[in-house]
């Protein structure tokens, strides 16, 4: 792609987590004319070997990465970042029941928010997200009406909406199964390798193959009749 | 006041910055019969001889006190955060006019969408913050729409708002005039001496008297007819 190719796209900012699900949303994001800006977060997570994949997808598409850094431990109240335990084994009837003790409270407020003051600051009007409200009913911030509202509050928020312009925020993923979200990324050449989707996986980046994130991840590899490429340690 | 009542009131977030304004919406949240949990930030702010006096009256009012640290200077765009000069000597005239250049993109965004986080983590449903569209109506994040979306956006995005019992944000200077907000906290026992408005103190936390931010606490002081406390640098 020549220079002047590249100045003339507009640019998106695409929250990067270094999972399946928004390494999609890169390879969408460019599919869909933009030049994507990554961002992540450097949260406290105790799968944070999800930053060392983010950063290798953002170089595998050239685009650049900016890491936000901040510290949610010391508010707690997760099993993402506290030491509740991670639940393993657990059945789908179970997966679907309630909001499981991995969601981390306000999250996806939290990072949306970077985002919408990280594309004010390079002059963006496009926000995407990887959010899913299929696999995870449960947690209250992957739901439409969460996307739909915080629509609403960019416009409000910010210089760009003030001045008429708005801003988009874009959930391609938001009512697609894990299964059609692993044939869409491997059409549009996402290299699934590179993704990390465990919540308790090992420092050098084995995934457990039994918390709900791998077990998702597993079953829609084996429902698109992909080849899973995921990494999981011998237990 | 024993550990018994203290115990049966419930639980309020209230950002505070250090300055005039979040001062008085400790004592207005205490007043209004809640337990104050106060939240700071330190996000690379050039004033960040903010966060001694957010931290002095925290102690002054016997509340819990968090401090969120993250560096907005890596997305830049703002005086506040950047190299870009904070303005001097503007009159009100200009500083009506448009946003100014101390606006940080999303700021009210990110520190509410903490404090969403904390309050649920901590069990509250109350969030306090000092947002006051009168004196700033150039900043698109101080305006009651702005609250308004954010308080929509919370009863969607958080285990408190699918349970049913939502998150109130309250913004009680919203419409208050600085010098009516001096006046309330005044009354309410405020001790104004220990905050800091300067977008641009010395060192040692002496006011530069010329900023937006200090002519509007000046003129403030002035016309609620109470003398200013604030050290004042000679220049």
């Amino acid at each position: 792609m020549s220079m002047v190719e590249h100045q003339t796209k507009p640019k998106a900012i695409v929250l990067l987590s270094g999972g399946l699900d928004s390494a999609t949303v890169l390879a969408i994001a460019r599919r869909d004319g933009f030049t994507p800006h990554t961002l992540s977060f450097d949260y406290g997570q105790r799968h944070r070997v999800e930053l060392r994949a983010a950063k290798q997808l953002a170089a595998a598409f050239g685009a650049e990465h900016s890491v936000m850094s901040f510290d949610l431990r010391q508010f707690g109240g997760s099993a993402l970042t506290g030491d509740i335990d991670v639940p393993k084994d657990r059945r789908e009837s179970q997966m679907a029941n309630g909001i499981p003790v991995t969601y981390v409270p306000a999250r996806n407020t939290i990072f949306l928010s970077f985002a919408l003051g990280l594309a004010e600051v390079i002059g963006s009007t496009d926000i995407f997200v990887g959010v899913n409200a299929l696999d995870y009913s449960g947690y209250p911030d992957c739901r439409p009406e969460f996307i739909a509202a915080f629509q609403s509050l960019a416009n409000v928020a910010t210089k760009s909406g003030v001045e008429g312009h708005g801003v988009t925020i874009h959930a391609p993923l938001i009512q697609m199964t894990k299964a059609q979200i692993i044939a869409a990324g491997t059409a549009l050449g996402v290299d699934y390798s590179l993704t990390s989707s465990c919540y308790d996986p090992s420092p050098d980046g084995y995934a457990c193959g039994r918390c709900d994130s791998c077990q998702l991840r597993r079953k829609g590899f084996t429902e698109a009749g992909i080849p899973d490429p995921t990494r999981y340690r011998q237990s």
